[in-house]
């Protein structure tokens, strides 16, 4: 850490941050220039304040050189890591699509589409039992009789489920999900990713909608700090000015995130674009630019097409664009 | 609500739309042009979900006419509300600062800043017993202790005080809290929401980061909804491009919530701008923009100064913020 | 165009309004419900200014239903747009990489990459001769002599040659020079916009930091107006909350912007990222999204690294980059 | 300027950067550290480009410490610069509101306009004769027509005239106003920034849509380094994601910008929220802030009010804002 002082430091209050460093184990390496003195902190400074410091009025500007994310920084762990859901792998090189309706309405529905997408070669079912609605008057998910059926269409196909919890009261009954999903929502919800830390289920993290790449990795790091490494990241739009999408997907965030972590990294263009027509074209992009998977919003039928959202394909659309993700994954973005 | 219809719609799709709207009572009023028809809905359109109708193939656009909340709509309330926290009133005229420090660290600290604030006229006080920080590795809040702690200082003052929930799981320690915040993060966390709706406790909801004024009411009516409509709201900064402040004060949300909604509002210039510098400044614009109080970080003493934020004001500049804010109070603007 | 009134309109506005909008040949549809009135507006509604309309005290609000861009619609002219760059196609399944250093500065360093390039396949030279900068202290390109090294290149190699221009007093030094860019600063230089409008040349526009799509499509629109069809629109990324890259490369442009318009669009992963090691992966995934093109900045050796940005390939990685993106090429997105 | 250098530096690279920079004269203090080495150059670093060493292999990071804006920079020239617009000052505890239409219409409109905003003390008197407008197809202003009404009601009322150039080809046209304005779209019209800065004239120099407070301070530097030093900020709004209002106008802008610079900083309401019913109520609040004055849109009357902004205010409107903000002036925020 550098820690830029003011010329005119008052020597009382630098005298009282130097005692106060030393007492947390950290060494001290002055460089005096004519305008400004430098001083760099060694040692184990993640248990320094970065705002504390900054807060000081001797200090000029504060400067962190090493991340404040041990466990998720690929520095420490070089090799990718693979999450194993129930058998089904992502990361290091397996790439998976998961799939599913937003909401999960009926038995019939939810095991047709999973016979569907497994059709199609998805590895894993999505679907929402909780819904997090900006509303308090829209439907707000079948809730716990969701994810009994989604365990029905589990046991039916033998594709894995992944669905989202939205607070810490409802963990129990997610014993028997096999990837729980942390919503962009949520992203910063603290107390929520300490627990899910103490567990050792997989964990599908979202971006949050105005999260800087290092805060996501801050979330993640969360939950690796309890203990649970098995976290998979989704990059799923950021909030800017541009209206014509719902969201703007993040690309550059798959690249990137692989430098700084080991984690997995997945798409989600359904929620990010709002608009069916982008999820084939997003979804293409995405995989060549090295992601490890994709999260896809598939509706059943016409019929019930007035219930799902404006961004779900049909099964058919479906299986295509599964066919030209497969088309790009041999050419996609590699570092190795 | 106004639904406009592509000029080649299906007509299946068409009288399915038509069928399912009038199951749900709303009358429909179409117009037809040379290149789209028009439907108007009339009737209870809050049931009506705008994302399904615009999912449908054969729709083009659709428009909302009336807002989608109703207990903190002006429209249907147009007097202010006055929210009463312990016999001290915000809103309809009654103008509050609530002062204290960033996070409760000791008795001898909380209470002396407690004091120091009454004397410089702040209505509540408030100070952090569980704090949201990005980092796991970070100061995490003195959490229940910190609690007491407040309630200690409560007891030597008699000011009424404000701290921060992070989860449902501890509410039944601010039983005795005269105020509950939630925070930018948990804007969004709806379960909490609901939750803190079944109460009869003054909740202080701050706007998240990235959410629009709209979102910030929707997660107003979600306590409403409940039936509790105690509910301060606070602006307290976006997230921007701009990086020269930790986030932009948006003090036109001022002015425009107030033509939206009954609620009082409140303005948190500490937080928003992260540098103490400006505290004042934006406090004397926060003012003068017709806000009905401010929340206001303030620091015990030079010695601890390490310990609190770069935001943070001594008791002194708050005593002077308070002056001048007194000053500016008799011609702020007011649209009555 | 749709105009939602108010409930208590005023009778003499209403009528100004009519009147205003007769003496336009705007036909004049009125939809009458309990809550509100609505008019709907058929006929040449491009004339109507939507800001002029909304101003009106009697109007909640206004919508057009077609878009403000004639020329540049695809509704209006379905076929993909394909511009002819001296001889080199663009669009309509014509796809090319224009590559090229960020600043001309030297014959050889111009015509050694030029070489290099043209070897990897790039279909166009680009380097900058004017060049924006931020800070009146730094480097502000050759300028003239820039150009005179470009055409030399060009005479070398055969590439045609593309350059931004900063001001409409120096349109007369770019007669020779095969395309000109607009920049992304440049974008709306409305008057800039429509002097090029009048020549016909190639134009390559590239998007504002914070521009929208349908503004970016009015800029176009600018051009098109003058009669000048040869516009390639360029993503080049967007300023965001988000600093990890120098811009977010918003890559859902792509298939939007191809439902918008017939007109070719390529991207910039280079200016977008600022970071070299993001441009390869981002250019596969721009190429699978399905545009029209590329343009990369490409530095000649090591020894004037310095002078490159960081951004930069060198010509090895370029050719890298070049085959992969060939790879790619024949599985990308395609609508038809 | 801190470099932060890899650990594992290229030993020939590192020697061509220490050349490179010796040969512009700057001085080398080196710190190594366990991790990190650490280079502290020293002399006049505003030539040395950071983008050009960010760049670099070898290099982590680098850091400004001094700001590279020497002539607008307060550190350099701590007093308020006072700009005196034909007799009207500026700055320095000079508050004056500059008022008058979006658009100069006829004669009558800008002289009646005119003596109206002089009545209710408005110390200048703006108007558009060149309008950038976003579509080709919307009116583009009365151009040099426009001029000569503005200087007709300037020659009725006495009152200075500030109005907006578009390109430098104009510039002749611009020999009698008093004050050129250059809008937000063309903060980073560098060529025309510098031409302006060979003249004597006062710059209402306008933030760009998305341009951070160094980006604007770095436009007036370009302005200040031709050798005019007449320039007045003007904070407008930037683009959020928050669409409630046009753009989100930014105060914490006014006293952050008066620590960096000496140069004055006036607000516009009108067109940063685009709602005219927020205008007083910004005005109020930016006066509180610490502004210098405000640039407030005024309309003439309710027949011709088609053809005013929905920004603007009615003469009647204007007269009270201005006494309501003369009523905050003598309370407003001032550091000194």
């Amino acid at each position: 850490m550098i820690v830029i002082l003011k010329n005119d430091s008052n020597e009382k209050q630098l005298n009282n941050l130097i005692t106060w460093l030393k007492s947390l184990d950290i060494d001290i390496h002055f460089s005096k220039g004519k305008n400004t003195t430098i001083m760099g902190l060694i040692g184990d400074t993640e248990v320094v304040d970065i705002d504390l410091i900054n807060a000081l009025d001797i200090v000029e500007d504060v400067k962190r050189i090493q991340e404040p994310y041990k466990n998720a920084n690929r520095k420490f762990h070089p090799e990718d890591t693979i999450v194993d859901i129930n058998g089904v792998k992502i990361g290091g090189g397996n790439f998976q699509i998961i799939a599913g309706p937003c909401s999960v309405e009926s038995e019939e529905q939810i095991c047709s589409i999973a016979e569907s997408v497994k059709k199609s070669r998805a590895g894993l079912l999505r679907g929402g039992a909780f819904k997090p609605r900006t509303s308090p008057y829209s439907f707000q998910g079948m809730r716990e009789k969701g994810i009994e059926l989604l365990l029905e269409a589990k046991k039916v196909t033998g594709l894995p489920i992944v669905t989202e919890i939205m607070d810490l009261s409802h963990l129990h009954l997610f014993e028997e999900v096999d990837m729980i999903q942390v919503g962009a929502r949520n992203m910063q919800n603290f107390e929520l990713l300490k627990e899910l830390g103490k567990t050792n289920k997989p964990i599908l993290l979202k971006r949050g909608l105005s999260s800087t790449l290092q805060e996501f990795l801050m979330s993640a790091e969360y939950i690796m700090a309890g203990g649970n490494e098995n976290v998979i990241l989704c990059e799923r739009g950021i909030r800017t000015f541009e209206t014509a999408t719902r969201n703007t997907l993040d690309l550059s965030a798959i690249p990137l995130l692989k430098t700084m972590t080991h984690l997995p990294i997945i798409v989600d263009p359904s929620h990010a674009t709002g608009l069916s027509k982008l999820v084939k074209p997003m979804s293409l992009a995405a995989t060549a630019a090295g992601a490890d998977g994709l999260l896809i919003e598939v509706h059943n039928d016409p019929v019930h097409a007035l219930c799902d959202g404006p961004q779900s394909l049909t099964p058919e659309a479906f299986d295509d664009l599964a066919k030209c993700v497969n088309n790009i994954l041999p050419f996609a973005f590699n570092d190795k």
